[in-house]
């Protein structure tokens, strides 16, 4: 019997091991997906602390729900994690689910991607298939991870094992679309290939569509986050002039809106976060050079970004300005440094970058955020969020919108607050600005 | 009475007279909605021949339908046209869509605006509402136009006469959205002025939206145009990237659009065409020079697409090369000269630059468009446009997909065709480049 028809007999049959390495907010979210649908999954992570969360059913992650977990762990059993990386041997697929950071530089750190091949090809049995969900820059599943898993294991892609580039679309905190009901595209190397993960995916995923390439479908991924990049850079750009200008950028965005096609709103801010935009546009940048490509409309794009914590924070001196106050040693409060409203994650938050810039020029720096209570940003430094009372509020020389968490009473903090920069369109009433309340 | 009083009451009896001063691929449209919906109205165009045709109910515009030019003009009289530019003083609301075009060095072209301005200024009666839809830079309205018609007229702005700014929205050929149910952004000058164009502009269009000021209904127009540029322009970036990289971004962009979220799709092309989207983003470049701001996504996208039709006519030598031939002496046919599908406009059309660029490098250009038997192009070069038979598809050494016609037969074409460049993606069984056929 070939390694093909062992595995796809054993997916049609039920029997088949998913392997997922990563548990983070892709890779858990997956791996319950898979669980619910009666697949066995077990789950790799590095870290001690999450595989034993995982192995308790207690839930780290948003968009997991807790009862699902506890199901899928404790009463079906279909799911497990484990820290020990030779038990991928057990498995029938693994889909990597690893992060992609850019390191200081904007250069892609690929040792996340290369450990976890070298993970798979030391302990892989014959006939796996592998499929990497972390975003790249296209040619990464052809050019890097086939050559260093041929090398490592000592096998033949196509025959041995496959390879399969599936990029994940996960939303935190999107209510509608979930790992299940988002449109699964993935590019394999093969038709063998392809019709493996046609039948591992579809245990789980209800849409999935096939492009010719694991290149093309990396390219997928860039293309969609490079689409957001570049508008959301546009608009802030725009509220910048626009600023200049006595025109409310956030009234002609509405206004934009009531177009019935060609048209999709993006909305200005302190810059931008979350764990793809600022980093996927990257990716291809890098990869370009090795073509002797400039991607212009991305690099233009990186420079507004890079600069939008900066203009926050003169946006704060010059508000404090018109109040006869320096930066240097006022109080500013910022209400929000999640990335985006209603959810926990601090992490590549354009606030901390302007909290940032306010420290070292001598702001004294707090911060409110209902979600998270406490944060480290990238330079190490410890920040513990405050109680929101009046006497906080009365007591800032400026309060920060950074992020618009629907549970802010907006009405009250300005009500109380001596000066507020509104980086969000926080309080809608406000034209541009007035003595009291300045916007982006 | 007051002035304010007056037209309110001439409008809400149905007496009111709209002057529209342009009769062309906006103005006729709307004055012939206006005249539908029962109100007298008042064409002005400069070119005598084009308000002969009005007034004999010879329609020459694709989105205007013969059946109701002859009703409005011949039946119920509502619509007239004329040259003679005193009659504006019979007119109660007049409203500019005249061109507002880009000279060579990309700096706006005010003159049509400013004459029409002062045509109005000195030829209207006290108590005129005036509106502007004619795509301009923010402030236009406010700092170009009251000043002048105030100076002209002798008369106040906000008592004597009233102006307000609403954009056009006009997208030629689009089967679902006309004139009437397009929504319509204005922004007026002052409370009255507001009130009157919700009366005057409310007979004749379904859906109207106020926004504070005419600059912030001028910027509404300059965004929804930008955001077409710059993504149009990413995605060509993205097209000649990919190219080099062996992806087929045709098929990573209908990839993408499985994203139920967040995705709006654009397609690459030899360059950007019509009357919109290649000028408008300028005109705020433009301004923003006056305010020391440097756009530099706009500046960006203007560079790519600068050197679109560069780049095709590359893309051409390429082609020919591999077959061993310069371009220098060879036959280039080019299909579809109009700037998008099925509709008969070429101006600005980017085929032309292309076309102008082959011919530049001794190229023999020939085109066929069904929609358009012959063309000058902006340097005066007189094509027209040949038969499309078996025969002249053999004889060409290359075939150009420069507009995606529906009524093209692409497989006749390709089949016959010697050496095909495709910039429309219109071979859609193709990947990126076979020895006969090369795709952007």
């Amino acid at each position: 019997m070939s390694n093909y028809n062992d595995i796809m007999k054993k997916i049609s049959d039920g029997n088949e091991i998913v392997g997922i390495i990563g548990l983070g907010y892709v890779g858990l979210p997956l791996a319950v997906t898979f669980a619910r649908n009666n697949v066995s999954v077990l789950g790799f992570e590095k870290s001690l602390k999450k595989a034993d969360a995982v192995n308790k059913a207690q839930n780290y992650i948003g968009d997991v729900t807790d009862a699902d977990l506890k199901k899928v762990v404790l009463e079906t059993r279909k799911l497990s994690a484990t820290t020990d990386f030779s038990r991928i041997k057990e498995c029938d697929a693994v889909i990597i689910c690893v992060p992609t950071p850019l390191d200081k530089f904007k250069k892609p750190d690929m040792s996340y991607i290369e450990s976890s091949c070298i993970d798979i090809a030391r302990n892989m049995k014959k006939g796996t298939f592998i499929s990497l969900e972390s975003t790249t820059y296209p040619t990464t599943t052809e050019n890097l991870m086939k050559p260093l898993i041929e090398k490592e294991s000592g096998m033949t892609e196509g025959t041995d094992f496959w390879l399969c580039f599936s990029p994940e679309r996960v939303d935190p905190g999107n209510a509608d679309y979930k790992t299940d009901n988002t449109p699964k595209v993935f590019g394999a190397l093969g038709e063998e290939s392809k019709n493996i993960a046609e039948a591992v995916y579809g245990k789980a995923i209800k849409h999935l569509y096939a492009v010719s390439s694991p290149r093309a479908a990396e390219m997928v991924k860039i293309l969609e986050n490079t689409y957001r990049l570049i508008n959301i850079s546009l608009v802030n750009e725009l509220a910048l002039l626009s600023g200049k200008m006595d025109i409310n950028i956030w009234e002609v965005i509405d206004a934009a809106k009531t177009k019935p096609y060609g048209f999709q709103a993006f909305y200005p801010g302190p810059g931008i976060g979350g764990h793809c935009i600022p980093l996927d546009p990257f990716y291809l940048e890098y990869i370009a050079k090795n073509y002797n490509f400039n991607l212009s409309m991305i690099h233009a794009a990186g420079v507004i970004n890079d600069m939008m914590p900066y203009r926050m924070m003169n946006k704060i001196m010059f508000a404090l300005n018109r109040h006869k106050k320096p930066i240097n040693g006022s109080t500013i409060l910022f209400l929000g440094i999640a990335y985006k409203p209603d959810i926990d994650d601090a992490r590549e938050s354009p606030a901390l970058l302007v909290m940032d810039q306010v420290a070292k020029k001598g702001g004294k720096v707090l911060y409110h955020d209902p979600h998270i209570p406490e944060v480290t940003d990238e330079h190490g430094n410890y920040y513990k969020g405050v109680e929101l009372d009046d006497k906080m509020l009365k007591s800032a020389d400026c309060v920060v919108f950074t992020t618009n968490h629907k549970c802010f009473d907006v009405d009250s903090i300005v009500s109380k607050a001596n000066l507020i920069v509104d980086t969000r369109n926080a309080v809608k009433s406000v034209h541009i600005e007035t003595d009291r309340i300045f916007k982006l």
